[in-house]
């Protein structure tokens, strides 16, 4: 759609710290510009001229300054006051060193529902600014007191008729609304468009305000349709910077950089999103068509690995496979692999140190590693490669916003996988015999402010899509759900985050000291045998339950029997697909496994269920290993 | 209005943990009764019947069990299914010892729209119910499908016309959709009314199903005219448990014991304001009279001691007296009285080992303390005595929510004030000149889910009320404020919360491992003449900060040139009252202090100003004593 992107800014509300501390931020993301918040401005200790100097030490634009408030439809004197504010901040821009400056619609009960008179302020203020060299733009706030549609702004902007003056888009203010850009290619020239700010947002049934104030996002990591904005914006023919304007309590109280970093990867997501993957000028390698989990991989010490080896055990799983240069295991069941790794000096070993027991990476199975690795770079992550011996296949890897690896694996991109190359497999261990099929889905919890990182990490990178957010109940609190998956639901990935640090999500993200793996979840095709045929400790789940599943569902006696014995959980959707699913307690009160059983299509994780078996592992002991002689 | 309170009793839905942890809470909290909230019983894992033996063990009794949702006006097989539905659960409630059970109105899109068939539906199960001596009521929830106002669910009832169906009434439900009770004491009579449930909630404009879910709170917490409401029950002739049933995230995070208490605490507040002060029947003695702070005592060690004296001597506080017995000083300006405690084996020596230097004491002035504390008593608090020295003057105290002590002192009740009967004061010491009034107020900083408790605390005990809430933008957070207030305006508490710990507000809560005093503001006649003349460190404002003041008021440049020389903030409110005001640095990154001039009646704290002192505060270097040779 276009050859070159567009640029790419970010405004300083969105970022913590000093006016200094954002700039900095923002350059070392990656962006080419800022828009000064006043606020940002008025609180630092340091005149104008040496933010301008700043800027350009960083290599920064500033784009535009903003807000400017209340200024259009005033009845007199508050009029004559304005323009002297207009002038009084004109000097200010002049100092900054920025030509454009926002006016955002009236809010005030004074303002006149008058779009001439607005019409004939806004020239004068463009006349006034465009005497220094200066240029205004108008915007619809969404609560603005008469204007608050992009179609009325710019019937102002039209009528006012001025070149100094244009108009400013702001997705949140239009997408909150419900209202879309449609029509405006046909209506507004490209050159009358003096800026486009871009926010995301989940679907919040709030006042406009508050929801704007407090929980905007970046563009993917809400549910508003912003490619869809971004694109109208372009047919129009705009072709200036691309601005992130995202008020967040929790960006606010987050590390800059972190925030400008995911702020910049999802303006370099939404760019591709624009061109397409099938169109040339896509400025990204497409996202890898995945297949599934190939394997998880656990850091543990000897001692861990031991007991983790016999937790698994007692799940059917068998050692399958020692690694043929590392102190590195494979065990299997079916078409799961799971891989103990002990050995030391490693990156595994580095994060048994700091999180203890617990997952330390994830493999994909993906079409293309190569390409997978280019668009993740291109995506500003991390990437890693684990040193070899002789013969190994090397796996490229990704670093995930909880410090873990995504290892791409090209399953028969040789002859041999990566099991045989690597592996002393143990005979018969590639028929290990098992009623496990796959990884069905691996739940992460996160820690408070994760969320949307992780959100937008696994939408940009991997192609994931997030599901609308939901509350499961803990009797110590309540925890926050989005689960992503690809589009084949091969790869399912709930994310949970708790405020409460005495949930079973805050308890695991405290005893691991971050966010990370909580529980893995296999698939099989009958819960009630594999569990029958098992010694796995599994989660209690109390006769209550049963007798409400009895009243919900209507389930006959013996089914509910069969239930209640394998201490499984059932749940139905409205569609009749069904879902049976047990869990065993946690290892050492950190991570736990679940078995699930999928019927006629059920596509979702049973959250009806969260509270019984949140509950329930609140009072259930933790596995520890039976004592040795 | 009535001779005994009406029995209390709350949802278990209201705390933490598991069922019997909550039952145990409510018991100790004082509670007569319980609703046992369905999904509590769910995830127990033990018998009703255990539960049932516990509650009469623990002298609760079960109210009510709840919910029973999506019942009356269901199509053929629905219907059918409910009925059975509903005799699983009276064998439940006749297993828990429980005789009533709330139906909700429907939520289900398959409902009908059927007043005459909902009325059919609740008849039959009513019939049912009675067949076992058990009785069911009606709720509207207040996104019910077809039936969300109390009105319509009185109709059905009436039309269901049977003597073991009743109405059930829930604050939230009729007040969240701007509904009143207005009527109800003619039209229902008491007898009909089965339960009613009592919720307060800030005013949020959200979808009333997330508000409801999340920002429920007790009576005296929120917004919401609970009284009024209340009022209503009562004339109509109700005479059954009044039941607390609140939906909030941080109370299900928090201890369920604390919870219970405020629980408790908010309806006992609630019987005293139906009664009325005047009432004789009031069963709380009348809230205390203030006449504003007579004293702020801080706990400090002998070296903090020295420092923090030095810290005010250049404020321009004297080192007015000595205490008879203990190691304690007071220092003096105007009608301004500090207390500094190094008392060892004290209570401040306690609060000091555990805090730090900070403010461990208020002193109110009360117009009767031996009424003040049987107040606070009979509201579930802890009330104290300091040991005495011989003649001493015995002050009683009451404990806040953050375990500092609030003295009761009623001046003028002897001849002697408790500096007379307690101190040496030095000479001339009375008369200490000084440019201060008084405190004008006492911000708190909290730690997360502490502002309900505190807000109903200063509410109860003190007559203290609420101002809306309100947002101030740290450089590193947002920081919620509410400012409390008596009706005279002589004692003013502003309380702030954040949920970043990086906040100025976040900062104190950590550095003092508690929530308590962030700052106290002294009122002066002339800000500017107080600074000019005093050597204390105070916050440097930027200069960007009076560019803008200049921009937004149009104040001429000597104001504004002396304003920027004191480093003195500004605000004006709508009726023309003036704020001037400024502010100390940390004394060592704690607490800080505050001058302000009111002007023409101006009320507020100048919200305006905060994000420019944080962010000044932020950059602040906190105040440490000279080296000494």
């Amino acid at each position: 759609m276009l050859e070159t992107p567009l640029p790419k800014s970010i405004a300083t509300v969105c970022l913590s710290g000093s006016l200094p501390d954002k700039m900095e931020a923002a350059a070392s993301a990656g962006f080419q510009g800022v828009e000064i918040f006043e606020q940002d401005l008025l609180t630092h200790d340091g005149p104008p001229e040496g933010i301008r100097a700043m800027a350009e030490d960083l290599g920064l634009a500033i784009t535009i300054f903003q807000p400017f408030r209340d200024f259009e439809a005033m009845p007199e004197p508050q009029r004559r006051r304005n323009m002297d504010r207009a002038e009084r901040k004109f000097d200010v821009m002049q100092a900054l060193g920025t030509d454009l400056v926002l006016v955002c619609s009236n809010v005030q009960p004074a303002a006149m529902d008058d779009p001439a008179r607005a019409a004939a302020d806004l020239r004068e203020m463009a006349e006034r600014a465009a005497a220094r060299g200066l240029r205004v733009g108008y915007e619809a706030l969404a609560w603005g007191r008469h204007v608050n549609r992009w179609r009325q702004a710019w019937d102002i902007v039209r009528r006012a008729d001025h070149r100094a003056l244009g108009l400013i888009l702001d997705s949140f203010h239009t997408l909150s609304l419900g209202d879309t850009l449609d029509g405006l290619a046909g209506e507004v020239p490209g050159d009358r468009i003096a800026f486009v700010q871009l926010a995301d947002a989940p679907r919040l049934s709030m006042d406009v305000l508050s929801w704007s104030r407090h929980f905007r996002d970046f563009p993917g990591q809400g549910e508003l349709p912003i490619a869809e904005f971004a694109r109208e914006v372009l047919r129009a023919g705009y072709r200036g910077p691309l601005s992130l304007e995202v008020f967040n309590d929790e960006f606010r109280a987050a590390p800059a950089r972190r925030i400008a970093r995911d702020g910049h990867r999802s303006l370099i997501w939404l760019d591709s999103v624009l061109a397409g993957p099938s169109v040339p000028a896509s400025p990204l390698p497409a996202p890898p068509v995945l297949g599934g989990v190939e394997f998880l991989e656990f850091a543990v010490d000897e001692a861990k690995g031991r007991e983790l080896g016999g937790f698994l055990s007692n799940l059917g799983f068998r050692l399958a496979g020692q690694h043929r240069s590392k102190s590195v295991e494979l065990w299997r069941q079916g078409g799961v692999n799971l891989v103990l790794n002990s050995e030391p000096d490693s990156a595994a070993a580095g994060h048994f140190e700091l999180h203890g027991a617990s997952v330390c990476a994830t493999a994909l199975r993906v079409d293309d590693a190569t390409r997978a690795l280019s668009r993740a770079e291109a995506l500003l992550c991390s990437t890693w490669r684990e040193r070899l011996g002789e013969g190994e296949r090397p796996i490229p890897a990704v670093r995930a916003p909880d410090g873990t690896l995504i290892y791409l694996v090209e399953p028969g991109a040789e002859g041999r996988s990566i099991w045989e190359s690597d592996f002393h497999l143990l005979p018969g261990a590639a028929e290990a015999p098992g009623a496990l099929e796959r990884v069905d889905h691996v739940a992460h919890a996160l820690a408070q402010g994760q969320m949307e990182g992780f959100v937008l990490f696994h939408r940009a990178v991997f192609g994931l899509e997030p599901a609308p957010p939901m509350d499961l109940p803990d009797p110590q609190g309540l925890v926050q759900s989005r689960a992503m998956a690809d589009p084949s639901g091969r790869v399912r990935m709930p994310l949970n985050v708790s405020e409460s640090r005495q949930t079973a999500t805050g308890r695991f993200v405290s005893a691991i000291a971050g966010a990370g793996v909580h529980h893995v979840a296999f698939s099989t095709p009958d819960a009630a045998a594999f569990v029958a045929g098992r010694a796995a400790p599994m989660l209690t789940i109390p006769g209550n339950y049963y007798e409400d599943l009895a009243a919900r569902f209507g389930l006959d006696d013996r089914l509910l029997a069969d239930l209640e014995r394998g201490h499984l959980l059932y749940d139905r959707d409205a569609r009749g697909g069904e879902f049976v699913h047990a869990y065993t307690v946690s290892f050492e009160d950190r991570f736990f496994f679940e078995v699930v059983e999928r019927r006629a299509g059920y596509a979702d994780y049973g959250a009806a269920n969260a509270g019984v078996r949140m509950a329930a592992q609140a009072r259930a002991r933790p596995w520890l290993p039976a004592p040795r002689d």
